[in-house]
């Protein structure tokens, strides 16, 4: 029984990695965060997903009081590209600083305490390169610092994160996920909240954009 | 102005990091965290100390539901060594899987927020050899995932934490602090609660037999 903690946001991508271990028979820890972004989609899309894989879900509550990125604070517009060429150009304004190293950290504490050997996460870093803690030297730097800094480490039962989609393209992961039989209408990519998507932000752009390559129609009603 | 945010537990290593920093002439900004420690008195006294030092604290908020720690969970027994010799000699009960990697996620969150350059933390290695997110190896590899992972690092800012204590004694570091005036009076140090320390975990006996290495009275009354 190997058993994993999987970081799951309620976005198409770590549903994907959920369904991802599932299928590769991991025992799964999901973790989700409530961590002061603008809406709760994203923790009940979570948890909807956690329950469809038949899994429990631990929802971390945690506090960035200093911002700094227009995902928590509600004074900074989101950007809305009139054009996804610009997505991915720089590091966006959707940036939060220090937010996947803080849920990794938890991540890798939940591991450390329930003898788990994997920390799973859904980033991908072809769509987003504009994320530095997105990309594969940032993963496998962090594999090194965990094997140093965790009893685990230390005792020769090092723990990972693994980040399956890394270099997968948005349309690759959908693709995947159709394999796998994600159930993408439970999903939320949005940045903004509401009933339904608001179909003009990055994130609502870069998911249909996927779905349009992928050649599949989004199960989720806009 | 250099800033710099300081991770302030309400120790004695923290204060005297916090005084160091004063010291230098650095622009603070100290954080605590109230984790589910089995008492409050560390974040009273965090409170006292940057009070007495003159700058603003933030204290956040989190839980770790999966407890695996001595420090966190009443049901475990807080160890009380016998004799000093056996501390540091494994990794002792206390240790919170962890808890460094997310209290310095937390750290470069704020610093990158703010703009400032350090994040300082009062670990060291001598003394608690026990705890592997304590050692210089540690902070190492760390400064290289932040280098990679944040917005200041790709930008050519880097951030650094520093652990100007890690490589000293108790002893030495009580030397260190009464040079720098730290009102140790204000520290608490002991795992347990109540209104005075115990004088019988580990905590308490490291911090008794630094005070007497260095030749000076502690001024917290036992």
């Amino acid at each position: 029984m190997k058993k994993t903690v999987v970081l799951l946001s309620g976005g198409l991508d770590s549903a994907t990695v959920l369904y991802w271990a599932k299928k590769r028979g991991y025992t799964i820890f999901p973790l989700a965060f409530d961590y002061g972004q603008r809406h709760k989609n994203e923790i009940s899309a979570a948890k909807k997903l956690a329950r469809a894989a038949g899994v429990g879900l631990e929802v971390i509550r945690i506090s960035l009081p200093w911002k700094g990125s227009s995902l928590l604070d509600p004074k900074v517009p989101l950007p809305q590209s009139s054009s996804l060429q610009k997505v991915g150009a720089a590091i966006p304004s959707t940036y939060v600083p220090g937010r996947n190293l803080i849920f990794l950290a938890f991540g890798f504490s939940y591991a450390e305490a329930i003898g788990a050997s994997f920390v799973l996460i859904g980033a991908n870093s072809i769509d987003f390169s504009g994320y530095p803690d997105c990309r594969p030297q940032f993963f496998r730097i962090l594999n090194r610092l965990v094997l140093e800094g965790t009893k685990k480490g230390i005792e020769g039962k090092p723990m990972k994160v693994l980040a399956p989609l890394v270099r997968l393209s948005k349309a690759g992961i959908i693709r995947l996920g159709m394999r796998l039989k994600v159930p993408y209408r439970l999903t939320w990519s949005c940045y903004a909240g509401g009933k339904k998507p608001c179909g003009k932000c990055d994130s609502c752009l870069l998911r249909a954009k996927g779905f349009a390559e992928a050649g599949i129609p989004d199960p989720l009603v806009y």
